[in-house]
């Protein structure tokens, strides 16, 4: 380390995340879904931290807590940092959270440094990132950059209880959706902090690492049918066995999917009929999920799988069928952005390592509206979702040293000028 | 064909199937049971068959129906012809049924030629081959061989009515299971005519083939246990994914049954968890069912089985358990009889050939008591256990002359001088 650290950055972070881990839905863990009694818990003290920062805060009529500090500026192009305060059920503490925190500690740290910025600075903590408890797409964040679907409004949740009448529970106002869109020429930029979720960083040993691209995905559903018969009597050039198919075609997913930089190519369900010891298969249903962070390279991944699959049927006799029924495009982050996180994580003594993101982020959604990028923090054993998830209070001062210094160059009169 | 045949034994024997096929436990559908009412009804028809062909008939203790024919010479040892008239549930008119019924024929047959056999023939039509309904294993054909096992009596159907007392409603007597046993001294040989149940003769155009084995089965539950992740966020490197290793391992199982000759090898059962399209598989649980003619190259292919598992396993990281819970060993049909059986094939015009059952049959238990061959039956398109169990009035004609040939030469005063 080029930059010994008294911890303070990550130890005050923590304390935030301690604070906001009190809100929960349900006693003993922790669930904070969308709109939801602890979301709006989670929201008022994060307005609260908000405003002890200095920042001018409020909650949108999405529900997003957004605290806003102006610049010295006035005609130069606000930085966002933000992430979300929704959590899966049974979730952790990190996940989402974790970026909203470090963008209060950055302005907290600004302000103790007396830096001004040129700029304004927004701290936005969205809502609506897990998407677990209505059937939408990261919709907070789209709603800021523009992108909202209406629709939405009249999903459902398990209860029955839609976005629509939930939305009005919790304090908002679905007539002001529309407001909260931001001026792309306003902004000049949106920086993440999230748990990676992966265990990359943990096996490079590394605190924190810079994404490149958040993947793509295809997801298809797959059947092969063979036929069925008695695994003692027909011989093995007579069958036409789905199993034995499918165990081949498992294996083209995994070789399509390592052979390229930064794919992932995945079989999670493999379902066997009729499913009995002495009977071969006569049919196999399986998934596909297969990503990368440049969609021409996940096309050819998934073509090249495809047709290997469809060789591997036809040369055994077996029916072939895949079909896709998602194909999400990358997003690439900005590379300027890029550039000057690598900057400052070299400046906090570490090698600047880039990963693709496999899981998507609100980042997705704000790419839509600015040049966006994400730091990823290493997290235990690549544990999330999970009560075990896990960071230490050193890689959490890590990434707020990172971030800090980014935010201060970015926001400085300058790199403005 | 050297032999041109008016078909007369053929359509017999179909005549015969027809009249027992009317016997059944359900309406519309063929079941019948070991001691159910159908059985019974089945064993008095059967028994009316034999006495009508002028054999000293009877139904014994354990509910098997035999028929004997004394011969000429009171020193010779009998030959058994059987088979059995149980069925599965919803089965087909021809497993099993077919061998008690070409039995009867032979004889009908031999009497019309004026043959007097210089040994005694026995037909047997036994009740308990498919060991649906209570937990035995070829119970009753074990009984003629001395192998008949008491605890077998305790065993219960699913209505929870224990053998012992469907035995005494049949009209049974457990008191004399003792002594149905044969001396294997006064026994020459036991030849079972069944339908193949697979597809072999069907795919080489052949009505018969010689059964130079009953295959040895071994049976297994093996798991392989990986190590769950996000479908997006971790590396192929770094994934310990339980369905791509047991996916080579179904590979592993296809090529060591394929690569023997007469070996058959298969996973029919695989269960994925947590099974979900977006995460890594933790852990499969899988079925292993092997089966040989010869139990040295049996136990090989299995070792052959495991090593490479277990090799898959280690490069791979995952955890790997097999659990053999089942090690039957083979039965080798005589060579002596096969050479009759060669013989008469020969002798009607057609190529023997041999191959060994993947099943198993009351061959296997009367091998106990002597020497023992079965010679197997196209059935369309290897179809079993099912009601469209089928095969052709010509096939059933090529095997009865087969028979008939194969017994008046065994039975001969010539052959047994």
């Amino acid at each position: 380390m080029t930059n010994p650290s008294d911890l303070s950055l990550g130890r005050r972070a923590m304390a935030l995340l301690d604070t906001l881990a009190q809100h929960s839905d349900e006693p003993g863990r922790l669930t904070r879904l969308y709109l939801s009694r602890a979301h709006r818990d989670a929201a008022q003290t994060t307005l609260r931290l908000m405003q002890e920062a200095g920042l001018d805060s409020h909650i949108d009529p999405i529900g997003t807590v957004v605290g806003r500090l102006e610049g010295s500026d006035p005609d130069a192009p606000a930085l966002i940092i933000g992430s979300h305060i929704d959590t899966v059920v049974d979730g952790g503490r990190f996940d989402g959270t974790l970026g909203v925190v470090l963008g209060i500690v950055t302005v907290e740290a600004l302000r103790q440094q007396g830096v001004t910025p040129a700029c304004p600075i927004e701290i936005v903590a969205f809502g609506d990132e897990e998407n677990v408890r209505f059937p939408t797409n990261l919709s907070s964040s789209h709603a800021l950059s523009g992108r909202y679907n209406p629709a939405w409004l009249d999903g459902t949740d398990q209860d029955g209880v839609s976005l629509r009448d939930a939305l009005a529970q919790f304090g908002g106002d679905e007539n002001g959706i529309g407001s909260i869109a931001r001026n792309p020429a306003r902004y000049q930029g949106y920086l993440e902090v999230h748990i990676e979720q992966g265990p990359l960083l943990e096996a490079k040993d590394l605190p924190v690492g810079i994404v490149s691209a958040i993947n793509g995905i295809t997801r298809a559903r797959a059947s092969v049918t063979g036929e069925a018969g008695h695994a003692g009597t027909v011989p093995m050039a007579m069958r036409r066995d789905a199993l034995a198919a499918v165990a081949e075609m498992i294996g083209i997913v995994e070789r399509a999917g390592a052979k390229r930089n930064d794919t992932v190519a995945t079989v999670g369900v493999a379902q066997v009929q009729p499913g009995a010891i002495n009977v071969i298969p006569a049919r196999v249903d399986f998934t596909l999920d297969a990503r990368a962070p440049d969609d021409a390279v996940r096309h050819a991944m998934v073509q090249d799988i495809v047709s290997e699959c469809e060789a591997a049927a036809h040369r055994r006799g077996v029916a072939f069928t895949i079909e896709p029924f998602m194909d999400s495009p990358a997003t690439p982050m900005d590379k300027n952005l890029i550039t000057q996180l690598e900057d400052a994580v070299r400046q906090a003594g570490i090698a600047p390592l880039h990963l693709a993101s496999g899981a998507g982020h609100d980042a997705v959604a704000m790419a839509g509206l600015c040049p966006s990028t994400m730091l990823f923090v290493r997290c235990k054993e690549g544990i999330s979702h999970n009560p075990a998830e896990s960071i230490t209070v050193e890689d959490a001062d890590v990434a707020a040293r990172v971030l800090v210094e980014t935010v201060r160059k970015l926001t400085s009169a300058e790199l403005r000028s």
